[in-house]
Formats: structure tokens, sequence, C-alpha cells
């Protein structure tokens, strides 16, 4: 059953639609500042995710049998070499890989991107728009990069790409960086139409799918990229491990992206005192050193749960919680939602916002102190966006003490409340009277900055 | 207590030493293609050792605590947060780092060893023994690399390197990267008399203490070295997290390892539509992408653990035990241990060996198949080092399948045995019976090679 039809087909959403998967620490209580304790409210999956429960569980049933991956002769050494392989095929699966893909283990977004940075060919064109995360804006420090500004609408993000690309002078390779969704607005990016724009230029595209991968499915072949990368600490599965997948020519023929052990297929000394190396030309290449087939195991398993439970049906779940947070944010006075495509865009479960006359680092702690509710404030590392959503210029700086901005003036910072497959109804629910309620009436206590952070002020009193 | 002083101590060493510690997978039990069941026999620690009971524990129990790092107005973020720093301090203070020292978290030894020259200044001239891993041998892609020639003594090695450092034209920085214990022979290189050759001669040094960490402290104020790096794997943390701890200032001026969130500070659009970026200065500057607190977690238990249960003890305890086998081997017509120092040579718990008249991969599957002993055949990815042990400078096949080199010929690769903290009295007892019988009796099973792999004729018989 597709999303849409999970969604047509029922009259009563909250009472026919799928339950939000078992995670660790759902159980969790945390100290309020106001008295007595609360159920931790996870909402910034957007940073890193809990682990699924039957992520733990795999991870824990494994433990016992973990070997030395590739190398050794021994029974849990083949196992864990298997289940590293296996591990391989399932997230090839889950990506909807090609046959000659190759899929290399990583340990994040951040280091994938990378990787595939250290791998263009020399003199390689990087088109990116500047509304992405640090971890695509920044990593090509072989390429020529050409920032994109900002568009307003996913037709403008498509026309903007092709002007670049017509304009480039035809030398060397092109890639094209775009993230899926955005990981401070949540908004769908038209990741099929910017690849098509693409291709149509003689480019390549990587698809930053850290946000996206998490939230819907994602198909290499289907959205025709030619890279993906995500991370399992955002997919359920945050045990130091992630993934770079997609066409094999510019990975087999680059340097190694780290030289040693596993990488190295034959190293001789040569007569005159140097040595020389034969390297892989598959994934091994890219991934010397001891695999972390913990971090790669639970990937796997984060993969095929999500598969298992069906992700449509998870999708259309999430799809109604994005909308009942909108809409009762929209209901509170002074709240202001940020939105590159406006209101009509498709989100997955991460929303940006800042509330007239509050420091957005005082309010996310009031969340924290006063509610049990984990959000984030702050740029998000995606500062140029945030700026132009913010309509300024200004660092943020993300002190409690600063001047909170009055109202109708710009914030400094934003607040990202961000969900997913093991959100329960209660925590978008608290999270909505909580906003509510601190906007009314203010925050309980009185706050102060600590080691950077803005916290309860323990040595002074609850306000008014 | 010191370890010389427990065993001086000691009449019945077995009777008066420390207990192994409680390792995961300790009662797994494997099968034996002679029929039954046997617990298995991890002595592949050289690769990768089992985790902890105690760093599972300590696992288990933050799991559901897990949150986003150094981000997150959460509860839960400022909890991990604070354990990601805390575990940074527990580490810093297993290794006796400086108060000055930086000390960054990475994936592994050959990350840790690619971290640092990717940051040494231009034109650093870099000296690394022939002997080393691939890790220590390969990364030093941006330096001048002079390999060294194979000492035959520790004193051999101090010549080596003062000869070599005397010579050098005084250009540049200059580095030295040298093992603290080899992970083929597991002999103790003199790290203090080299550290200090070559302060002598203006140059730093690295110790790659993957092999060494887990089986005996390292200070690095007390060695005098200037940088040190170690897996969380070997430690039994295997949980995808590495170290590189250090003098701060080449870290401080290096490009960022990777590019990315976490590792900037600011960024912002140009006028000229490019990027500003401000990167940070500490650790975090290595560290982009949401950091592997499991991983971190797990390394600081160990190394708690460790510190806790009387590492000098437990040191005490597994030099018997490379005693016992060394003892044992010698017994055994035919096996020849591998070494670069000689006999007297002290060493970790790493013994590489072969046997006359038989390949080494097919005598590792016998341990595995006939007594779930899990040991290691190859190079070891020391490839130079163990063709000069062996005598030849043959390719290792590492197929049963291969010809035996015949009673007198040179083998073409060995066998490893490694063991450690974890390691229980039986384990060794087993191996070394099996050794002896396999020896005498030869294999009971035929063997052929499957995916690269030696593993018993299931599809054949037993052996006459």
């Amino acid at each position: 059953m597709s999303a849409s039809a999970a969604s047509a087909a029922c009259d009563q959403p909250a009472a026919c639609r799928t339950a939000p998967l078992p995670v660790l620490g759902r159980d969790v209580l945390v100290p309020l500042v106001t008295g007595g304790e609360v159920t931790y409210a996870a909402l910034d999956y957007a940073a890193s995710a809990p682990a699924l429960q039957r992520v733990w569980d795999d991870v824990a049933a494994y433990a016992p049998y973990y070997g030395s991956v590739h190398r050794g002769a021994g029974y849990l050494s083949q196992l864990s070499t298997d289940l590293f392989e296996a591990a391989r095929a399932e997230v090839a699966a889950f990506l909807g890989c090609r046959p000659d893909d190759q899929l290399v283990f990583t340990r994040s977004t951040t280091d994938s991107l990378n990787l595939l940075a250290a791998a263009v060919p020399d003199g390689t064109e990087v088109f990116v728009f500047e509304t992405e995360h640090h971890a695509s804006l920044l990593p090509w420090r072989r390429a020529r990069v050409t920032y994109l500004s900002a568009p307003r609408t996913p037709a403008q993000a498509v026309e903007t790409l092709e002007k670049a690309l017509a304009g480039r002078d035809g030398h060397g390779e092109a890639l094209v960086c775009v993230t899926g969704a955005s990981n401070v607005t949540g908004e769908l990016w038209p990741v099929r139409e910017l690849a098509a724009a693409a291709h149509a230029h003689g480019a390549r595209i990587v698809l930053d799918a850290a946000q996206l991968a998490p939230h819907h499915p994602v198909d290499i072949a289907d959205l025709d990229v030619d890279y993906v990368a995500f991370s399992g600490h955002k997919l359920y599965a945050p045990f130091g491990s992630g993934v770079l997948a997609g066409r094999a020519d510019w990975l087999r023929d680059a340097e190694p992206y780290l030289a040693g052990g596993g990488a190295s297929r034959t190293v001789a000394r040569r007569a005159d005192g140097g040595v020389d190396v034969e390297w892989h030309t598959t994934a091994a290449r890219h991934e010397a050193g001891s695999p972390n087939v913990i971090g790669v195991h639970a990937i796997a398993s984060a993969c095929r749960t999500l598969r298992e439970a069906g992700f449509e049906a998870l999708v259309a779940r999430e799809r109604e919680l994005v909308g009942r947070v909108l809409t009762g944010l929209a209901a509170v006075p002074g709240v202001r939602v940020l939105s590159l495509f406006g209101e009509d865009a498709e989100r997955v479960g991460v929303i940006s916002f800042v509330v007239d006359g509050w420091n957005s680092s005082h309010f996310a702690a009031a969340l924290s102190a006063e509610y049990g509710i984990g959000v984030r404030d702050g740029l998000f590392c995606a500062h140029p966006l945030v700026r132009t959503l913010l309509g300024g210029e200004q660092d943020a700086p993300g002190e409690c003490g600063a001047p909170e901005a009055a109202p109708g003036e710009r914030s400094l910072n934003a607040i990202r409340v961000s969900f997913g497959a093991g959100t329960p109804d209660e925590h978008v629910d608290r999270f909505l009277t909580a906003v509510a309620e601190l906007v009314r009436d203010g925050a309980a206590w009185n706050y102060r900055t600590e080691d950077g952070r803005c916290v309860p002020d323990r040595s002074g009193r609850p306000r008014g």
C-alpha cells in the first residue's frame, strides 16, 4: 500500500494508522526543574535518533559472536565476515542500488561526502546550493565549487541548477550535491528533477540522504542519482557507521580514502628503498582498518526493520504528525515556522521555528527543563540557510544571557523540533502544549548561561 | 604492585596471579567438523579482541540515554555531551596525556595515523621502519618517506634511526612512526630510546599503540612520545572508535581532517559568491559529523576497567601465558616462531609461527574446524616484515589448495596466535595440544579452498 493510499483509505487516521516503532529510551524519566519527573520526549531526531529496540536487540544478539572481519580463520571471524557482507547486501537492497554500484561503509554522512570529495576526478566542478548542511557545503576542497543561491520553490531550484550547468565551461567532470530533505526545514527537494537536469548537462549528482533516508524510502535507481550518502545514527542505528553508495568508476579510480591494511592488496619493498602498493579495487579500497562490524550490522538491522514494518505506513503516520505540528504551531501567536518553499511544501518530520520575544536557546532550554522535551536550538550546521530564513546576517550567540529579541525583531537563531518512526503522539501533544504555555505564560524559571548552555538558574528562583 | 613484583612474589604463579577479565562470547559454542561443539577459543586478539563484559554492560546501561552530542538542548543530549567529554578526559588520563595535549576521537588506529599524516606540516620528512603494519607504512602521502631496514635487535633499531636522522637535510619537520609492539611478532620496540633519538635530532615521534595499549600501560609523557594512536576494537571496546592523542600545534594548524558540521565554527556566504569558514581549533576541528558517542564511551569504559582491575597484574599474567606458548611451541618438532629481535625479546601476547610441511592457511583452518580455535593466517597487513621473517619474497596465496611447503621449504605465509586480558588458561592449553596433535597426526579432515577461505571438504571425507 502506498503512502497516499494509506492516507486516503483512512477516515480516522489516528485509529487506523500504524503504531510508532519501539525505540530505546522510550521509558527514560528525566527531572523537571518545576519538580517531579517525566518521560523524556526525544524530539531531536534530525541530530540523532534513538536506536530502534530491534536494532539494539540485533546488536546484543550478535555481540558475543563478534570477531575480526575478513582476515581470521576462526568460526566467529568467518561468521562476522559473512554478517558484514550480508549487511552490505541488505543496505544496497534498501537503497535500490544498481548491480554495478559500489557501497562503502563510512562513519557518517559527513565522512561519506568527504570520501566522495576525495574521489572526484581532478578538475571536477561541484554545484551546491548555499542552503545545504555544512557537510554538503564544505568537503569539496579538491574541486571548483559553484554555490547556488537559495531557491524559493522546488521549480526554481531546478531552474537555478539548469542555468548554472548551462554556463559551465565544459572542462572536466561536474557533480551536483543536494539534500533530499533539508535538515532545517524538513522540506523535500526535487531530487528526481535535479538528477535529470544534472544528467542532461553531463553532470553527476550525489544525494545527501541524511535527513531523507530515516523518513522516506530512497531508491537510487528510481531517483536516478549517481551517489547516495546517509548516517546510521539518524536512521535509528547509532553505532558509528554511515554509507556511501553509487557509481563504482570514480571510487575505483581514486586514491584510497585511508591508506592502510584492508585497502592494500600487496605491499612490497622496492630495490630503490621505496614501497610498491597494489590497492584493492572493490569497496575495501576505501575501508582501510578493521571495519566497524557492529555499526554496519546495526544499519542493516534498521533497514530491515523499516522495510518489514512497512516503511510507507510509517511515512503516512509521520506526515500526519507533521501536519499536526504545523497546525498547532500556526495557532500560537508569535510563532513563525521557517520555510524555503512555502506552506505547501512537502516535509519530513523536521520543523524549525522562532518565537517573537524569545531567544531560541532560552525557549529550547525551557522546553527541556520544564517539560522534559529535547529539541535543538542554533543554526543547525547550515549557517547560510538559517541566516537567509531569519532574514539577518548575525552570528548566533546561542546564549540565554543575550538580550531576547523584542517582538518584531529578528531572532538570532532558531528552534528545531524533529521526530520519526519512534515518536509517540504524546510527545507531539506535549510539545504543542508546551509551546502554547510558554508563549502565553512565559518560562516558570529564570535561566542563565553556563558552559555555553542555557540552564535553569538554580542559584536563583522561579520567575515571578 | 608492579608486574615484576607480582611475578617475584609468586612461587606458584597459576595460584596467585590475577584471573582473566570476563569478556563477551566466553561461553559461545561452535561446531567441530569432527562432531560435537566446543566453547570458542578466541585467539585472534591482535586483529580484534572480544568486548569486555564490563564495556558491554556500560554500553547497555547508556544506550537508552543516548542523545545528540554537543548540540541538543534536551536532558539526554546534555547527558550525552557530558559523557562524551568525560570519556575524553578518561582516555587522556589512561594515556598519561600532558595538559596541553589534544585528544581526537577517530574510528581506528588506521584513521588516527591518516589524520596525523594529513596534519603534518608541508615538507615533513617521515621515518618509518619497513617492519611496520601497513597502517603505519602507507598513510604518509603528503610527506617524504624514508623506509628504514628491519633491525635485528632493539639497539640496532635505535642506531638505524639515529643514522637516518643524522643524514637528513634539516629542511622542514621530521616525524618518526613506530609501533610499540609488533602486530606480527608481539615484540616490544624500544620506544623510549627511539623517542630520545628522535628528539635529539629535532624530530617528533608517533607511537602506534594498536598492539601495545591492550597489553601494557602506555604513558605518553613518561615515554616522551609526541603522539599516540590506538583502536578501541583491539582494546576490548569494538564499537567503531579510535584515538589520536598528542601535541596540539600541528593538529590546530592543519586543515580539518573532515570538512563539515562540528568542525566549522561559522560559515558565511561572501559577496563574491564563495563562503568563509572559521574552523574550530580544539579537537572538534578534526571530529566533523556527529561523534560516535557509544564507541567513545566504550573505549573510556575499557580504560577504566583495565585500570581498576590492576593493569600491571594483567600484564604479569599475560607474560606468563606468553612464556607457556613459547615453551609449548618450542617442544613441537617443525614449529618455528617468527622473531625479529631473538629469543630474549620481550613480547605481548602476539606470536606468529610456521610449521614445516604445512600451508599456514590449512593449519589455521584445522585449528578452527577441529579444535574450535580462532587464529589468523596470512601476512597480517605487514607484508614486508613477514616476507623478511619467512626469508622469501613470495606473495601469500593463502589458499589451502596450494601445494604445502615441503619440510625445509619456505612457508608462504604464517599463523598468528594472540590473546590478552580475557583469555582463560584453557584456551592456551587447548591451542598447544592442538598444535602438537596436528603436527603429530595430521589434520583429521581434508580441506579445500572456497571463496578464498580454507574450509573442511564436506563433499569429501575425513582424511585417512
